[in-house]
């Protein structure tokens, strides 16, 4: 029984926005373009955020952590325990997220989805078990109809606090060992592509681990017919309680009007999910780097994103997104604060 | 007579802060490399900056402005007089490079090296003054030995202002009318590059006008025997006031032990003429962006350089360079403030 929001519409963005912002990026000091990318990304947030002064001050960042059966299978050079250990390192403020965030003066949030071991109670830390991690998805289906509605739900209410907030962006992060397994899978499903295509090193595997990996993806898939067509289902079967909160924020996002900065792999697979359900989400969402993952150029091309750096992070934790904010906050103040031809007397071409 | 400040020696990066910068990357709480380039930068100012603490807080901008004698050849889509209007522009705040300075906190120097019309005394900008604009690169030499002088040396009190408020990086920023040609020419020089390769449209010209541009340039290169290795004579021939005085200025900022964020196209023309006087002075250069100028490719190859971002930029003025300084901001607090596995209790892959 899946939840009624899900059915919810897109928000439409604002096209008389978007007209207002074209026309005052071409009046500002400045050749036509020359600002390249961040000229785009101003005029998308004034669409988006409905107004003539776009922002990308206030930022929600909500990391999504949960354990995958799936490691039981070899596929992370990571053993399973630093789930949690690094739960707790985001509430103690250690991880790079944690300092990326601080500097950022965004809001911090770590979802608990289901780890193997619980993390106990935790400063910045919100529990919201769908189980002791998924299942082995080599096996089994990852997760069951009960249990996706509780991760899927878990994002939804990350979507509502930061509407609640007033925030001008949203960031969704991801921790799980072994996350790259599941993340891949559903690429596999969704994009129709082999899992060589889609299997890469993650945190650290060879390629005697990268080829494991693959078959492992592969027997998964040997168990359902075509689900290219039913993302959630798709979701369910190949799971990551993380990957499904992640969808979860991202369809909210899109339906309460709040924009979506999407940070590397893992979050790109919950990206695709989503709108794959909705196509209309794409509009919401900004892709905030290439990650050095090799699956993910497949899934953004899918996409038709173009990220915005492409540094060679591989960290996921939102940590991607978090360093591409500052670009989001240049296009903004240049927009909002640069002066015009006419207001400075300047000549145009 | 060239100033004797030119053969002092480049300031040599420090080894052991690299060694202790690199050992404690692999400490902090991430899969090894996971920050992509974001870990080489913290490394690499660490060892540039002697420290175990690398820093970008504080950031001296400085632009410097000059005409174009080559502008009377038709080779820029904007009019001569937006060099001196852009002036005011910095000065009042309202340019781009002014509200990214204002938004990083960074000092915005605007130094004058020789515009047309003199843009009077404004708050903030410093004259410099090497003549009235270069003379016309098509038909003769832009600049004399005198007047290469005064615009080396700009660049040089530039460099020391910096030294003296203790920054730690330095960002030179172009503005001149007509200023690619100037900058393709060199390129031309140094890379032993044809026109057609380097010429591009600058701030908008369509092909017919790049066409010209590569034959003013072909013209005036007609002229010379080959100066691929008299770098400060191709600079005085083919000139810019304000490419001469960011050369002086990355050379001084070498031999002072600053680091430096490279802008665009213009300032990465300096750049090669400041390495190819002197080799060493390369390990001080960060290249901030690849601008949207094609020519950009091939200077950025000839000095070994893979650019932070590529964001369609072709602004100037230092704009790619302040944009990126939050990169380098993250990739210190990152490397400063991140836990290592043993503070945070985190097993190690």
């Amino acid at each position: 029984m899946k939840p009624d929001w899900l059915g919810d519409s897109v928000k439409l963005p604002d096209q008389t926005s978007a007209s207002r912002a074209l026309a005052k990026q071409s009046q500002l000091t400045k050749p036509p373009g020359s600002l390249g990318l961040l000229e785009g990304l101003a005029i998308q947030l004034s669409s988006l955020q409905r107004t003539e002064k776009p922002a990308a001050e206030k930022v929600q960042i909500a990391i999504f952590a949960a354990d995958h059966g799936v490691a039981a299978a070899g596929v992370s050079a990571f053993p399973q325990e630093v789930t949690v250990q690094m739960i707790a390192n985001f509430s103690a403020g250690g991880a790079a997220i944690s300092v990326l965030a601080k500097s950022l003066q965004a809001d911090l949030d770590v979802i608990d989805v289901g780890t193997v071991v619980e993390p106990g109670i935790l400063p910045g830390v919100i529990s919201r078990r769908a189980g002791a991690g998924t299942a082995n998805l080599q096996v089994k289906d990852a997760m069951d109809e009960a249990q996706l509605v509780v991760a899927l739900n878990a994002g939804r209410e990350a979507a509502l606090r930061a509407k609640e907030r007033s925030v001008d962006l949203f960031i969704g992060g991801d921790m799980g060992i072994g996350n790259t397994t599941p993340a891949a899978a559903l690429g596999c499903v969704l994009l129709d592509a082999d899992p060589e295509q889609l299997a890469g090193p993650g945190t650290g595997l060879d390629s005697t681990g990268v080829a494991h990996k693959a078959n492992v993806i592969r027997e998964a898939l040997s168990r359902y017919g075509n689900l290219a067509n039913q993302p959630l289902e798709a979701l369910r079967c190949l799971g990551g309680f993380e990957i499904a909160a992640l969808t979860g924020a991202y369809i909210s996002c899109a339906h309460l009007g709040i924009p979506v900065l999407v940070d590397g792999y893992i979050t790109t697979a919950a990206a695709l999910v989503a709108v794959k359900h909705q196509p209309e989400i794409r509009e919401w969402l900004i892709f905030s780097h290439q990650s050095a993952e090799p699956g993910h150029q497949a899934m953004l091309n899918a996409l038709d994103a173009k990220p915005l750096l492409n540094l060679g992070m591989r960290l996921g934790e939102g940590s991607g997104a978090a360093t591409a904010v500052p670009l989001l906050r240049a296009a903004c103040t240049l927009h909002n604060k640069m002066a015009t031809f006419a207001d400075a007397g300047v000549a145009e071409g």
